[in-house]
């Protein structure tokens, strides 16, 4: 008599039955909160959804030396790998439902470094309400490679897209942006900042904006999340809608944090504006919802306007004087500033 | 004024417009035959599913050298990643909706191989009516690695579990067992073959059952796809559903080419029932059911039964004679066979 394997893969080269038990042990009380897993003992999670809603479904993909540093934190790596998905949620005004999980672990990684991650998908689980469904752990030569493919819920047709921002419309953004890029520079050696702490944390964590869902299904007519950085994603915005956006730079909100060092060497407002990881929302409202949108105390802050005229799918950025500023996207490989 | 850029990423390593511009290229197309895809220009897909069903959900990664050979065709590791996918899904008795894809590429991979890797997801989706959603392109310093999320849908209450086979239930497999293993052996040059293609292609390029999903909606009690190897499989259909299974080795179907290997070198029958790979479907059936399952026509085999009692989760197999055999699991890291 043979007794059970311990699990499932796809190939002779399975994890051994020790790596089986760590994944079990660590992954599969992630899914206890959600009854479509099925406990992860079949082939596949079912489920069905509540009547008059879509299902929203966005992937993520992060890659150790590309996405995140190495040796970054295996609690903060778990928090930023959960969080870009659900930050593509509430991009799409959607609410969190389940994901699917990839581990893709070099073979001599720790039992710390498994339970740290685990721990830190376990506590964004509880703090955003969204719960394991089921997923696949391969070994791997290559680096640590983890995605996620994130489900939510909308009500149907009621979806935010980055096409529907019309002539006059008032461009929003949540939070403060460029913390996550000069975060970044810090850690990479290339930046010193007096209060450098909040910025690293906002690169290591995202902080995805699902409190704002409400809000943009209320008023939004178009909108992302600022992943790219806040101009090229705006540009996203104008592409799909077909518009031309001006925003001003000094009305862009700013942390605390970045605008000590952006006081201090004002060439970082192009790191800033273009630097990327925000994961805040930048969206369009009608002029006349303005006041209505202000009065939710929602923490948002109009930056611009689209052009009745203007070239599709072009951004301009003023300076405080009314001058259109040139920007530098150093450090991006796809993004290609035009003249200004 | 800069131009919109040309796609989305989570990081200042993002791909540059060239691979950007080859993955919408390559890629995009694929998309364009499901609605909730957007085409892909937003953050995540959204779609309804029809009322009375529910989503069935199935993630599975592969990396080369692990999982494939790295230098095998880019069609046959499109075909492969995504009928093993598909294979979850006739599993479950679940009809194919829509995939995620996620890939993690060397970037220095060539046009050629993107283009080949395409062609053969475009002509996967045609043969089984499923489209890509949306997904994720990074690149990686390590090999080549992708996942795909399958979603497929099954009338409320249908999908097919693990659980669920009674006492006295018929075990049942689809097709053809062994021939992929045998496959990967001839490829590896640990075994040779008269006749060595269609084991090679078994290996290649798995056929995932869906023409099945009727029958195993009628008949099935419990079910799952071979992918660990046919005993371990069963072994964990009798886990989930608490019994133990006996099985006639020579009722296991074996297809010409394999018969000849086995017939050959009698030890390999060894590797035929717990090589894995097979993405044939072991299920059970009422014995009442037997005759009106024989009668769809269907391409399934009677390999055995479920006892009353013995120890559950455990398989047992009995060679012509009707004596236990004891199994060599050799290649195998996490599949034990304990004392026959």
């Amino acid at each position: 008599m043979l007794p059970p394997a311990p699990g499932k893969s796809t190939s002779a080269a399975a994890p051994s039955a020790g790596e089986f038990g760590r994944i079990d042990r660590y992954l599969k009380p992630l899914a206890a909160g959600f009854s479509g897993a099925l406990g992860l003992t079949d082939d596949a999670a079912v489920f069905g959804i509540p009547a008059g809603h879509e299902l929203v479904v966005t992937t993520d993909a992060l890659v150790a030396g590309v996405h995140f540093l190495p040796d970054d934190p295996p609690a903060d790596i778990a928090a930023k790998m959960l969080r870009v998905n659900l930050s593509d949620l509430a991009a799409m005004a959607a609410e969190p439902l389940a994901y699917s999980l990839v581990t893709s672990l070099p073979r001599d990684i720790g039992d710390d470094w498994l339970a740290a991650f685990a721990t830190g998908l376990a506590e964004d689980q509880r703090a955003y309400g969204i719960h394991l469904l089921g997923g696949d752990s391969v070994s791997t030569p290559g680096p640590i490679t983890l995605s996620v493919t994130a489900m939510g819920l909308v009500p149907t047709g009621r979806a935010l897209r980055r096409g529907g921002a019309g002539p006059g419309d008032l461009v929003f953004v949540s939070g403060t942006i460029g913390d996550a890029a000069l975060g970044l520079r810090v850690l990479q050696g290339t930046l010193t900042a007096e209060d450098p702490d909040p910025l690293i944390d906002r690169y290591r964590r995202p902080r995805p904006r699902l409190a704002l869902v409400p809000v943009l299904r209320r008023f939004a007519t178009a909108g992302l999340d600022v992943s790219d950085g806040l101009v090229a994603d705006l540009a996203h915005l104008c592409d799909v809608s077909g518009r031309a956006a001006v925003i001003d730079a000094s009305q862009v909100p700013l942390s605390a944090s970045a605008r000590a060092v952006v006081g201090k060497d004002p060439r970082l407002l192009s790191t800033v504006l273009t630097g990327g990881d925000d994961y805040e929302i930048v969206f369009t409202i009608r002029p006349t919802d303005r006041d209505a949108l202000l009065a939710t105390g929602a923490e948002v802050t109009a930056i611009g306007r689209l052009e009745p005229d203007g070239v599709p799918g072009t951004v301009t950025v003023l300076d405080a004087s009314g001058a259109p500023l040139k920007l530098e996207a150093a450090g991006w490989t796809h993004f290609q500033a035009g003249p200004a």
